[in-house]
């Protein structure tokens, strides 16, 4: 995106090591806090860390603070005097600082909530009691807040009085005095409107919010909807508590969509990246799935078992197994997934499931017939087989398509309904289950067509 | 989220019914344009939906429309006159505009670029130019630009004079004569800044742009890691062109999410939401790579056939080949999905393959182990097999999920490096190679240790 800052870190670390401060203030001054924050994780030694970051300016520290990660935060922090501890809490927003408190060790957390002013002290504590990944405990409470009565020019007045402080001034809040949310005005339309058109006849009335419970996942989808900046998060009583912002939003969409892929491919979700992880914690997440699916697995032994003479038999039949069971495994899987996303993109619910059936049926039949099809040629012209042997196969073929779509489509909703997340019904469950349909009708089919 | 909504569509089936439509027009007015949106896709009878369209008033009836199906706003177009047309086109922004000429056959692109101000006209063309999927073809050419030597006060008064037809005013951008990007604003810093600050004092000159041919899965990437509103676009010689805001960021994280989630399980990505996909269009996405697989599978079956003496003798090995396959697809689908969206995200390139590679290798040591002991005490336990057609299974099962992770730790980095799209290294893909290893090593080792 910016070639320049590749160059730039060659400089930085060239400046660090030659110990030139004044030049290096001034170089870390011109850069972005997330391009900082990806310079002190990858390029520079532990222990000239605490040095650099007290080179930043105040703000831009702050901002930098934000983006590290949670065990440069804490060494930081530790290394820290009061004083120091104290400039960078003050610059931080609420959310912000929430989030670093959630990860950090209960001393670590003691010393920065004895470092923040009691307004924010109490603003952390109050979003820290909200369940994780609810809206309240993303959301920042920090936001501009107007009456009705104001006017476009006290407006204007309240947010340079305070808008400092505040997280966003696109959006304000107008509420009555017990809080209660009854409008939105954007700063566009502050900025166009007459000096004394008061927020009662400016503002929208039709406002969407959402509770302070309310799942994250639906927040991201809401903002996505709607097009929003920033949401309003209210109480039981419709007092407005705090607000989400878009920046938030796209940090939980990236989070959501993450632990989606992952169960999708039988990992239980980690919050950390990669290469964050350690051994034992991608075995942690990897190896449940293995197990159970592993076990599963023996009931598809169990079928070849009871099968064994009749594989005996026609020992070519079992040459065939695989193909069956893959493709049968794929066909369920495209279904599945498909569903799975359609579902948490709030396309489809579990109302739709007999127009999904139905839909998929079709497609079943076509691709069914199209894979028999080529396959019965492939079967005849190049491997020689008898005419009812390559018969078995396709007709095996066929059915287990079926069965593959149909079981791929409705598991996912299914377990929507009953409260589970659909996301576990993805190709690794799927294929299980189709392996044992596949060999069933494959056994079916042969004692039928080839009478053993 | 909102249940008034539903209670809402209610009264306004019932309403259209009774023909009370002063009434309607009311409640329609109170709604939020993508809700309007969601009803007429849903619930309304097509012969009823250019009536009520008609009944909103223009800025919502534009915001509407935006949001509607490609179908709907197409047979509205029909039914418009070139005045109601003209009317809704004037109140699109640039980019919906762009989104909407798109989706529509050649005589409806011709009427609405007719209707279109020559102004508008020019900027739609403009964007059309931009090849799909680029910064250039998502982003919109109305932005607040500012001259650097303006006050605060200056600058107010060009927002309140031009901003009304701005997609956004919260970003606004500091520019030469010549439209050389020399600096950004936020509205935040107009509103608290001193009214006799110039542009140049005001501006944060560290900026972040992206080229007009600039992918829009980048740009999303770099939305999240800065935390943007609105990032500039620039042409070669670095001269602003159009601004991307993150309402269509939004967006095109969902559609590259989809399109990720799709190619990893075997589907060729479509357009379309899945309810509004024919049958055919879901064959076209999902048989090529079932035909691809199905034919890939005959190399399984290949080596099965080329060891049938061997699986005649000891017929039970037979029943533990769907474990050993599903087993080894599943690890190899972890470790490929992992670093798919580990790569996605920009958190690992292909200079980490290496420690990827030592990550998973420890992983599957002890994943392997796990396994092989969990499955060893089954075997002998329940099953009761001879000690060596045990250590036989288990053997295989350890050196198979080796393989597993390897295979798919390096191939979606290799797929990466050589400019494909890693997201088809998928689990499917992964299998089908996985497949074949695990028989290899199974009849390796049968041979070695049961001497077949």
């Amino acid at each position: 995106m910016n070639d320049a800052v590749g160059t730039l870190k060659n400089s930085i670390i060239k400046l660090t090591e030659e110990k030139k401060y004044a030049a290096l203030r001034d170089v870390l001054s011109t850069m972005n806090s997330a391009d900082i924050a990806a310079l002190f994780e990858e390029e520079i030694p532990e222990e000239t860390l605490p040095l650099l970051f007290r080179l930043l300016p105040k703000e831009l520290a702050a901002d930098t603070f934000v983006e590290m990660s949670a065990d440069q935060q804490e060494m930081l922090i530790k290394g820290f005097s009061d004083n120091e501890l104290k400039e960078v809490v003050d610059e931080l927003y609420v959310d912000d600082a929430v989030d670093i408190v959630e990860e950090m060790p209960a001393n670590v957390v003691k010393r920065i909530l004895t470092q923040a002013d009691p307004e924010k002290r109490r603003m952390i504590n109050n979003i820290l009691k909200y369940p994780d990944d609810s809206a309240g405990s993303i959301m920042t409470t920090e936001f501009v807040e107007l009456r009705p009565h104001m006017t476009v020019d006290d407006a204007i007045l309240h947010i340079r009085r305070g808008g400092i402080d505040k997280e966003t001034i696109n959006t304000c809040f107008v509420c009555k005095k017990d809080r209660t949310l009854i409008g939105m005005v954007t700063i566009k339309d502050l900025i166009l409107a007459e000096s004394e058109t008061t927020m009662e006849e400016l503002m929208e009335e039709n406002i969407i919010s959402v509770g302070t419970l309310e799942d994250q996942e639906a927040v991201a989808l809401a903002f996505s909807k709607y097009d929003f900046l920033a949401m309003p998060v209210v109480d039981g009583e419709g007092r407005l508590v705090g607000i989400v912002t878009v920046d938030d939003v796209l940090d939980v969409m990236e989070q959501e969509t993450t632990e989606d892929i992952e169960k999708m491919a039988a990992i239980v979700p980690a919050d950390k990246p990669y290469l964050k992880q350690s051994t034992f914690d991608l075995w942690k997440s990897r190896i449940p799935w293995l197990l159970l699916l592993m076990i599963s697995a023996t009931f598809t032994g169990l079928i070849i078992s009871s099968f064994e003479d009749a594989l005996s038999k026609y020992v070519i039949l079992t040459a065939y197994i695989p193909m069956l069971m893959d493709t049968g495994g794929n066909s369920g899987g495209q279904a599945s997934v498909t569903i799975i996303r359609a579902i948490s993109l709030g396309e489809i619910e579990f109302r739709d499931i007999f127009k999904v059936i139905w839909k998929e049926f079709r497609v079943a039949l076509v691709c069914g017939i199209t894979l028999a099809v080529c396959n019965f040629a492939k079967l005849m012209l190049f491997d020689g087989l008898e005419l009812m042997v390559a018969l078995t196969i396709c007709l095996t073929l066929v059915v287990t398509v079926f069965c593959a779509k149909f079981v791929g489509c409705t598991l996912p909703l299914l377990a929507k309904k009953i409260g589970f997340d659909p996301a576990v019904m993805a190709s690794p469950f799927i294929t299980t289950i189709v392996d044992a349909i596949s060999l069933l009708v494959y056994f079916y089919f042969s004692s039928m067509l080839l009478h053993i």
